[in-house]
């Protein structure tokens, strides 16, 4: 079982040590954790550093088994949209997809924070941005499609708040997946 | 050819126009524009409203024949997840995607920008936040996962900047990338 490790930690300086903990936590459990910058799977068509990246995170996603996506909210009120493609191109495999997060909040009140109160009431009583753009109002962890498509596959997705300071390494959650994907694929 | 028209204009209050003049190029090029929000084909087995637009827009995807993202930065530096989601499912099923953006800027400077100045230089000499996350730094329109699935799709990603409040209703990168999808599969 090899899992493909979602998420935008590969911004982190430290990266490789997130990355380290991560599959770690997959060998305990027997699994093998899949990192995106781990070396491509063979040589890539491509001339450019990052059309080099990307073939090699979809080897990589075509390679695994299943998907665990850091939701964690990135610069906003939602996850990064590179791991939200990875999610995606993943759910579409039909392989196990799961998630956590490690702030506190549902998407809704995270979009009327991030948006300091520029919003009015539609006469529906839906909230609206100040660009006309509707707020989504389901209290779910991110946009409808991410929570969605992790439903869809009988994923779980943990949300687990941490301190700020901690967020981006803090692996509980993360854990909790690996134990879940476990326990559903032995 | 069915085109699934992803993309945040779901969540505007005129989005029934939006989804009629997107349907209208559409047909001008020969061409059956989908957009989100019409009926899904068939009953899907869900029992919240979240989770029957979800499996609703998944069985759009699967029975379209290509997608065309609306990539216009929301609320941030970045491209609606949701969006971003629905071009990583559409492009691990292997079919064309193709992108739009209707702002100025790259993903650099966007990014950059939101963080108002709370960065910093890496010795190596990258672009850092203040939560030590890296600024990615390729000069391209979003995340590198998805401009690199529009080129690996052999696409085309369309910058076409408008005027502020046209952001959410103009049409031309749009249309670009209509008779784009209807050049490469006559």
């Amino acid at each position: 079982m090899r899992v493909y490790l979602a998420g935008p930690e590969v911004f982190l300086a430290d990266r490789d040590d997130i990355a380290e903990a991560k599959k770690a936590i997959c060998a305990e459990y027997g699994m093998i954790g899949v990192f995106p910058t781990d070396p491509a799977p063979g040589a890539l068509p491509a001339n450019t550093d990052w059309m080099r990246i990307y073939l090699g995170n979809e080897a990589h996603i075509h390679g695994c088994n299943a998907l665990i996506a850091n939701l964690t909210p990135f610069r906003g009120a939602s996850a990064d949209p590179g791991t939200a493609y990875e999610l995606g191109f993943m759910r579409a495999l039909g392989r196990p997809v799961l998630g956590y997060s490690n702030a506190a909040g549902n998407f809704t009140t995270r979009s009327l924070s991030h948006l300091h109160g520029a919003v009015h009431r539609r006469a529906s009583g839906a909230w609206e941005d100040s660009d006309g753009m509707e707020v989504e109002d389901f209290g779910l962890t991110d946009n409808l499609m991410l929570d969605g498509g992790i439903a869809a596959a009988g994923g779980i997705l943990v949300v687990n708040p941490v301190a700020e300071a901690a967020r981006w390494r803090d692996l509980t959650g993360f854990t909790r997946c690996v134990a879940h994907l476990a326990g559903i694929t032995k």
